[in-house]
């Protein structure tokens, strides 16, 4: 639905992504096409456009295609034409997938998208294999690409793929780390983490439009700055969603990151304050015992008390806010920069 | 123990292997140091440098690193310096470690250069993880290399790496393919899986060192193609190993693609030949029972007698002669063509 800001009219979030997809789908039907067809299909299946048995599900459990969104976006930002990111934005839109894929594996994520995930559906080594495949596509795309800024858009995509996977790797090691004491995950650790799983592919995105668009580095940096602050705002929303998050609309059970003993900000924050429901908090989480639904229920209800969803909807709104004051200190043509916005509050609007 | 040939002293292969690792080793080490460190832990216990407490293990069972000494000689071969082709061999060095974590996972293989592969070690998501790290470190160290050859070179290993996958795909999907009949492995199917999924590498690191010393597409593209046919010769020699191979050499249970009933090159010759024995075997393979020792050892020994060991040994010469003749009929420089000779004939001399 269109609204209108200052006089202009600027298209919804959802408006704004479904330009996006639709530009980009050719590419992105093209370099799915050039796996081989086992491989193919199930990243046809990831990517929601097919079932288990090949068969066309049009607009089943697609994604929103945030990553190729912004690729397109960080182009018209910098006044390139749109067409010029398609290579960045199928680049970012495969790895996201490959790691989608991968973690999934890596953290026993039966569903993705209220559906069984590719490893549930396929095997464990048949999902590894689709994203290698997925990932070895998505830097060969970029490489081939028929551009003087080619070879700056793989290093910047590299760049990013090297945080992306270290940020996973943190995340992986947290579980390892005591909730709290001496060991404990601090909030600067859990900040990079997040900077890396999540901000690090939505920086890239803004950054792979800019530079394929022939932006100054300057430019481009910032573009990365802003998409990395909302990857933070993203993870917080994600973060809170993982909690208290309904079923019907995330997808997944109710819980579910208590369940995995998943250390995210809302829990880390709570247990950082000095309150009797923190002390709690720490004395449930220390036990070893599973948590079962009413377990749950309880440090569900302790991290609220103790502050934790509150504080992570404060660092969700300084990252949008931070995203958002980088894209507006930086010279980037108005139309795209509006939508921008709306696509940036849009995303982190979930909680709001 | 050097040897000589026409009235020039020639090192052997393990002279020239041993050569080109130490060459290599410093880059390597800085490469593996730049993951994080818990990768950084996984990749080093995967080449062999350490045990799975972080504790180095010198010399312990580190790979041969026959790709990072093709990548250095490819350069010598067209004339440049081998350090100029040291980024080279460390990208497909890291590309092969990345392959050896997935595939083990893939293949369920527990073992590896007789210690227990990554997964076994530390899980499978963290060896998924430590694979992907490894593959956008390989990719990343390659693009960063100040060369004006960086470009191309990305694009051969990209090129390389998508082969290497749908290699491993059409490994995978053999598994679901019958014995004989319509829908069985022809010839020429099992040839463009094992190019893909051993000779691509192999080529590429020969291209890489070329591309990288400055080499003429002609000359690049005629190490690629020695490099596959050495790959597809490594590969059926691996084939034969990996039916009657000494496991105190290779570090695998007797029998070990039998009792995967993996469908390798001895197999695949033995039932395309119409003996009593090719029939015979064609009905073992056919009943689902698995295969214990003795249906092994039966096993094994039909496709002896229906030819298949001597099908896949000439396989291996045929393609060891098609290697050696493309380095022949190119220009390259008078040593590192030796070398590679006498590299190329150690590699596929485990069997003849």
């Amino acid at each position: 639905m269109p609204g209108t800001a200052e006089g202009v009219d600027v298209p919804s979030a959802s408006d704004v992504l479904r330009r996006c997809r639709e530009l980009v789908r050719p590419a992105l039907v093209d370099a799915v096409g050039r796996l081989h067809p086992w491989t193919g299909e199930m990243a046809a299946y990831a990517l929601g456009w097919s079932d288990t048995t090949g068969t066309p599900e049009p607009g089943g459990s697609e994604g929103k295609g945030v990553r190729q969104a912004l690729a397109l976006l960080g182009a018209e930002a910098v006044g390139a034409d749109a067409a010029r990111a398609v290579p960045g934005a199928v680049a970012v839109e495969l790895v996201h997938t490959f790691s989608l894929l991968h973690d999934d594996v890596m953290d026993a994520d039966a569903l993705r998208r209220r559906r069984p995930a590719v490893w549930k559906a396929y095997g464990t080594g048949p999902a590894v294999l689709a994203g290698d495949a997925l990932l070895a596509r998505a830097v060969t795309g970029l490489a081939e690409t028929p551009s003087d800024h080619a070879a700056a858009a793989v290093r910047r995509l590299c760049d990013a793929l090297n945080d992306l996977v270290a940020g996973q790797a943190e995340d992986l090691r947290f579980e390892h780390r005591p909730w709290h004491g001496p060991g404990a995950v601090g909030p600067e650790q859990y900040r990079s983490m997040a900077e890396g799983k999540t901000g690090a592919l939505l920086g890239c995105a803004l950054a792979l439009g800019a530079v394929l668009g022939g932006a100054p580095e300057p430019t481009v940096a910032a573009l990365d700055r802003a998409g990395r602050h909302l990857g933070l705002a993203f993870q917080a929303v994600d973060d809170i969603l993982g909690i208290w998050g309904d079923p019907a609309t995330t997808g997944k059970p109710v819980h579910a990151d208590l369940h995995r003993r998943k250390k995210t900000h809302p829990v880390l924050a709570a247990l950082a304050g000095g309150s009797r429901a923190a002390r709690e908090l720490g004395t449930l989480l220390a036990s070893s015992r599973p948590a079962d639904g009413a377990a749950a229920e309880r440090v569900a209800a302790l991290v609220e008390e103790a502050g934790g969803r509150a504080a992570t909807r404060g660092e969700a709104r300084r990252h949008l806010d931070a995203a958002r004051d980088t894209l507006r200190a930086t010279a980037l043509t108005r139309t795209a920069a509006r939508e921008l916005d709306v696509l940036f509050a849009g995303l982190a609007d979930r909680v709001r």
